[in-house]
């Protein structure tokens, strides 16, 4: 907690803010989707926000970062709160500052959306839809989630199998950003730079805008293809990834995975599935490409028509397909791997057959560096923190690649960079935004 | 020459047909881009058509197709002659059949457009416009080269960068195709299987229509930065073909060549060009990226306003590179190359440093099964058939893929595959169909 936290100066100093602080509200501010992991729920639980700053606008975030900045007290910025690592979990107290408020679209043209960083996505995406377009990438999370939690804590998801992550230049192409000073004046950071910005969890800046590139619009379908043996799907998965098909999703599951996440309706019991979303152009080819490998057409509908309800089957990957295996059986957790290009398939493979029904193959395609790839996101079945370090590490010792989701430090999770730091140390000198996420912050001494 | 030819049977076998038989028309008709190699030149050159026949609709074809068929005269498809190696040349005479006429454009939807194989691709492009697509493939001859033509004789081009070549699945989704036979019924080949007719040279069956897959219109931009360094130019298409940029066209050439091909006006003396399509969205990424490596921006216009004429930037990249550079100095001919991913870079500067001015370099930034890939289509100074033979060898022996274009032969070019000899024997049983391209027609004896 936080050792000289001041409710009544901060609003003194900032009065026309919404200030919360009653226990309810306080814990819900408190609180992300890191309970995917047993790791971080047993850790993260009892962290808990002082107060809860609501800004309407930008000025009021300025003045809500002017006054905890003076008092130095803790502040930790909250999107909708959708993370999986406790992004936005304050560790040391202090203020999270809700930016949910903070919403407008302010400007839509040649493919780029100009937004506050409290916008959601899903809204987003409605806005640019009438001019054509749509947002390149999205998590499963996008009916909640806010354009700059996805920046500031988030990967990519939806739209990944073509434009990559959030990281690789081009996807969002500048931020205004607030230095967590007493007299905070925001600066448009661009071109290159932005990246710094990027996966930081709110520790080196507080964003207040993002342009977030966009992508044309396709006539865009949902299908649902079965498989009897998985690594026929996984193999077309990979043959539909490096053909020339526009695709927005492309998940394969095992077949124990179906029934665990509400899909035993369309995918018959023992069947591995493969679900995407494909351009209409496309669908031909990918009936092709299935049939080479033994797959069936089980479902489909049209996108745009199940966009932003339950029924899209994009809300049965990437990080949804955890969510509801979670509220089935909550002794599943997961992994974050990449298995890497060349030698993919094999290791897929082989992983899957090391650990048989202790961890359940999950594949997203995706591009890294514009290069089509194959992430896992596997789940497992817990049993203990110690065979789970045990599975990451044999994972890492076999050659393949894990983005540790059961750490709430920025740096251990692999993602930190140089120009990160750089940032830290010019937008945040006294080191009070989001404290405790890096193990470099000068808070290592006060983990939960 | 074949040997029993006889037009009057033709003319009144097919007699609605217009039949063209003097000697500039026959001349004329029998000619393709092959002299961009002087090997081909030399090879090719005395190859006559007795007869050109130019049918005006498909029932007209079918009647030229049967009627060679029974008289046993070979039969060599045109669509506007913008191949480079000899594709529509009649190297044993006969009839070629021009296909221009059938132009039809038959359907938009989806994403996809039908055609009749005669269509230019410049009007089709226009006419899917209107519906907010485009082409994803073009060659440089795009205001003269037909559907058909393409398929049967091309590869890819402006576009290869989003969507690899034609060969890749899903570019092209179905032809309709006769068979060389005396009573020609025309077939749908739709799925993986069209891919066994491309890039056959009108070998192995008659295309008469084509499915071309579309690409959503994006606001283009067409951009050529100048950089002092050529391996600094080579890095940055490096770079920006693997960032998540929207582009359509990404070439890079060495300094020795803007001159040569009526750049000097943009490129300063001495300085290499990098020509690039990029969407109005990927412009500041393009901007920063260049910057890293020293490049500046020389020249811009808008892609829509200058496409279909001379001015656009793509008339000066892939074979039209070679074509203006030929136009100036007949002295030069051409590599294909492609540089494997991972050591493209290396391998680029290694065969620079290697040749000087006797092989200057020309990259085009693609992707080959979805992979950014990095190709040359290097300018030679031809010296002997012996020496390029040479180059090409040694090219070869470094791991360079070379796609000789300075054969008539399509096994020996590189691109023969089983389906299309399966093809060959199902839809051309007498083997009349563009004789003498394939080593193993029982051609042989009769090379020119």
């Amino acid at each position: 907690m936080c050792a000289a936290f001041d409710l009544a100066t901060l609003r003194r100093q900032a009065p026309e803010v919404e200030w919360l602080d009653d226990e309810a509200q306080r814990k819900r501010a408190s609180r992300d989707f890191s309970w995917f992991s047993p790791v971080l729920k047993r850790a993260l639980d009892c962290a808990r926000a002082e107060a809860v700053a609501r800004p309407a606008d930008q000025s009021q975030a300025l003045a809500v970062i002017a006054a905890c900045a003076r008092q130095g007290v803790p502040l930790t910025l909250r999107g909708a709160g959708t993370g999986n690592y406790g992004q936005c979990v304050p560790l040391h107290g202090g203020v999270v500052m809700d930016m949910s408020r903070l919403d407008r679209i302010l400007g839509i043209a040649d493919g780029v959306v100009r937004v506050e960083a409290g916008a959601r996505l899903a809204d987003i995406d409605t806005a640019v839809r009438e001019h054509g377009w749509e947002l390149r990438l999205m998590p499963s999370t996008y009916r909640m989630a806010t354009a700059g939690g996805f920046y500031a804590g988030g990967f990519g998801g939806i739209g990944s199998i073509r434009y990559g992550s959030l990281e690789e230049p081009g996807n969002v192409l500048a931020a205004k950003v607030a230095p967590m000073t007493a007299r905070p004046e925001p600066i448009e950071v661009r071109g290159m730079a932005v990246r710094d910005l990027y996966h930081a969890y709110g520790t080196n800046g507080v964003l207040l805008e993002l342009e977030y590139a966009l992508a044309p619009c396709l006539p865009w379908v949902e299908r649902l293809y079965t498989f009897a043996a998985f690594m026929d799907a996984a193999r077309f998965g990979h043959a539909l990834a490096h053909a020339a098909v526009d695709l927005r999703l492309l998940t394969v599951l095992d077949a124990p995975i179906p029934p665990l996440i509400g899909l035993e309706g369309k995918v018959p019991d023992g069947q591995c599935a493969v679900l995407m979303v494909v351009s209409r152009t496309g669908v031909e080819v990918a009936d092709a490409l299935a049939a080479q490998g033994g797959g069936h057409l089980a479902f489909e509908q049209d996108h745009a028509a199940a966009f932003g309800t339950a029924r899209s089957l994009i809300e049965y990957t990437w990080n949804h397909t955890t969510l509801r295996a979670l509220r089935r059986d909550q002794a599943i957790t997961y992994l974050q791997s990449d298995f890497p290009p060349g030698q993919a398939l094999e290791l897929v493979e082989a992983m899957r057959s090391r650990y048989g029904a202790e961890v359940l193959m999950h594949l997203e395609f995706l591009r890294r560096g514009n290069v089509p790839s194959c992430a896992g996101l596997q789940l497992v079945r817990y049993r203990s923190e110690a065979r789970l370090r045990e599975i990451i590490a044999e994972h890492r010792a076999a050659g393949v690649y894990i983005a540790d989701p059961h750490t709430w430090l920025l740096d251990e999770g692999g993602r930190s960079n140089p120009g990160q730091m750089a940032l830290k140390r010019r937008f945040d000198p006294h080191g009070l935004l989001n404290p405790g996420k890096l193990t470099t912050d000068g808070y290592e001494g006060l983990k939960p």
